[in-house]
């Protein structure tokens, strides 16, 4: 949580439709937030619909090709600079299709969420929605993270249960999924941006912090 | 499911106190399983407390120590015995804390169950409690699958999911996850032999068989 009164500048990174940036950017309309505003969006993809939707909503949108820069970290010295211009202090990936590297990471540590569409540590990766109908699971869900240099391995912040139906294909599951991580995200953004919270270990402790009242 | 009205004669496994096998034995008792019965334990611990409980209740009950046996082959045979004596087709593990070896797993194929205090494929192993809070979700549960040559790997039967609360420490969530664990165990086994059932892929599908109704 930031000082008393801050508004939070979000950057909000995407690759494609970014259903959840849509998500947000209802919520924020509506007043959700108190802190939290999108102040831009980045894609990695020129054609994501993202860009489109940030346009039509008065955001700064940029797409920043990754192939017309020398390496990973020239490629997110560009988004950076993009980031920065805007004052971004907590980023959001929505459907950013690529491992966040160096640069980023150390720029905004323990400063980018992302969501995932299990429950982690459950099936992380791609096509996690169909590695929870082919492993039989009876629940799965979606996870909010705070992203580390790993695969879908960082601190979580909220998750939420999905049942998974016995006549479940990939796409049925992953719309259940997905009308979840609306509502989850959005939650989470909320958590981080107006609550304390500690990171301890793993956990993400929210609420005012005491000390040695866990085993 | 066998043909009609024939009962299935159960074999209990544990090492420890075996409060799954106590809660089976309730359920049982007051005739929730149509065709189930627990007609013999065997423990790899002469001093669990659930051999005691099978003899309170009148149910043979044989320790069995590996130690005293070449190998694992010939402990699962003195085992198998045992079983094969009782006329057991079903096993149900109920803390039983060996993996299952060659010998029961080939005499009984997709005839062994045990339940898991987690959120399968999350946390397998040992102390899944505790790797639950260190990992910091939100949701844990428990899983009755059936037992294949892996650590906790096979076919989910049945999930219940529990809360994570902020406070937990490994006890307090093992306490909550016990509690669902009695009920789905004694659900998950009275579905296996009381409703049809076929395992496509690695997934337990309940009710009649209908063909190519999934994509």
């Amino acid at each position: 949580m930031e000082s008393a009164d801050e508004i939070i500048p979000v950057g909000v990174m995407l690759s494609g439709r970014g259903s959840n940036f849509e998500a947000l950017l209802r919520k924020q309309c509506d007043g959700y937030f108190q802190r939290a505003r999108i102040v831009c969006v980045v894609s990695d993809n020129p054609d994501a619909r993202g860009l489109v939707t940030a346009k039509a909503n008065g955001i700064p949108a940029y797409a920043i090709a990754p192939h017309a820069h020398p390496g990973k970290a020239a490629y997110e010295n560009a988004v950076l600079q993009i980031l920065l211009q805007h004052g971004v202090s907590l980023v959001v990936l929505a459907g950013y299709m690529r491992i966040v590297g160096r640069v980023l990471l150390d720029h905004f540590p323990g400063r980018i969420l992302n969501i995932h569409p299990s429950l982690l540590p459950s099936f992380p990766g791609l096509h996690a929605q169909r590695q929870a109908i082919e492993h039989g699971v009876r629940f799965s869900g979606c996870t909010v993270h705070f992203v580390d240099a790993g695969m879908d391995t960082g601190p979580i912040i909220g998750q939420r249960v999905v049942p998974v139906l016995p006549d479940d294909t990939e796409d049925t599951l992953s719309e259940r999924i997905l009308a979840q991580e609306h509502e989850l995200y959005a939650e989470c953004l909320k958590r981080v941006t107006e609550e304390p919270y500690e990171i301890r270990g793993r956990t993400v402790c929210f609420g005012p912090q005491r000390r040695g009242d866990r085993a």
